[in-house]
């Protein structure tokens, strides 16, 4: 299996936080998105993914897109430990958390939308994190309304992490790039504490990736 | 089922569509997201949502937020017809279609987008539709590579509408009301010429809701 992918990339670090979690080495490969006029523009890059975005997965001879997709792929192929609840209803709603924030904050802050607000809408920097905070600010309050109720928990949904946490901590950790007060959702900021103690979390985090700055 | 809904949102349509293919009848109820200063900002309508959001499902004494999560759990708790291809890889390969509307073109296309275009970067019509029809058109590019090679099947991924053309179909109509030429996406004005000749993506229509103008 080989994970295209960029160390700081949310889709990209999701999909190493649930290879971890289930225990499956890939071949991480990085693609430099801002490097030599954007890495993922070549065209051998770009004949593998005609979109240039990461992640892109290579896998049983085929190549998968879509962070979301690739998830559902790897929770069906390595299904142990799960990530999704065994409950239809409760899958539904760790599903709806996973929404929130991949389809509700992370495309609004994703580099191609930022670059044209610079470009067509003369956006400089203030006004970019302004952008940024009051999507991701929804998002997360809309994510903490999803956990009322569920204070008793160590994590988001459970005793044990799963797909919400998969996506909750790369958005935690864009937040904290774009300056959101994480005090502003309490229960989100400990299920990110104890997501951080957890080894699966810490070896996919940004930081600890052979392409980090 | 109670569905609270919208005639023009496209993730209400998504559902319609998937619950009509299904054949599984559900209370619409519509929420006016213009009118009244928003329906959906009401008390009784933010209890249920606090995203304040469109659609929300009543089901099992329980409350259902965003689309793909409630598409899964439809899919899920009404197996037949299937809206999801049995391999694993197909299935990969049709959330990712699905996952490029749903996540890379939908969010950037709403209503509280571009609201804060106009209020935070003066945008006006012209410049808002311009902003559409670009992550639109990237969107629906990379949905149709993602079809190449399959010309042959009458719709997405096979000879039977599914996921694919459940996320597609509300797109098709966005895209048309933003003023983008889908005369530039052959196979998939194919795909949607095929669902648009069904009764179910008919009765789905906005313009055939209780609610449309």
């Amino acid at each position: 299996m080989v994970h295209h992918g960029y160390f700081r990339s949310s889709s990209s670090y999701r999909c190493r936080i649930a290879l971890n979690l289930k225990g499956v080495p890939s071949d991480y490969r990085p693609v430099h998105l801002v490097r030599d006029g954007g890495q993922q523009k070549t065209p051998d890059y770009t004949a593998l993914n005609p979109q240039q975005l990461v992640p892109t997965f290579e896998v049983e001879g085929d190549v998968l897109t879509q962070s979301p997709a690739i998830l559902e792929w790897i929770e069906e192929i390595y299904p142990d430990p799960p990530l999704l609840p065994p409950g239809r209803l409760a899958r539904a709603k760790v599903r709806a958390f996973c929404a929130v924030i991949g389809c509700d904050i992370h495309p609004l802050q994703n580099l191609r939308v930022l670059e044209y607000l610079g470009a067509e809408f003369g956006a400089g920097q203030d006004a970019k994190q302004a952008w940024c905070q009051r999507w991701i600010s929804d998002g997360l309050r809309a994510a903490e309304a999803l956990l009322q109720g569920r204070a008793q928990s160590r994590f988001a949904f459970g005793d044990a992490p799963g797909m919400a946490e998969v996506y909750l901590m790369p958005q935690v950790f864009s937040a904290k790039r774009f300056g959101v007060d994480m005090a502003a959702f309490p229960r989100l900021s400990a299920v990110a504490d104890a997501c951080a103690a957890l080894p699966a979390f810490d070896a996919a985090h940004p930081d600890n990736q052979p392409d980090a700055e």
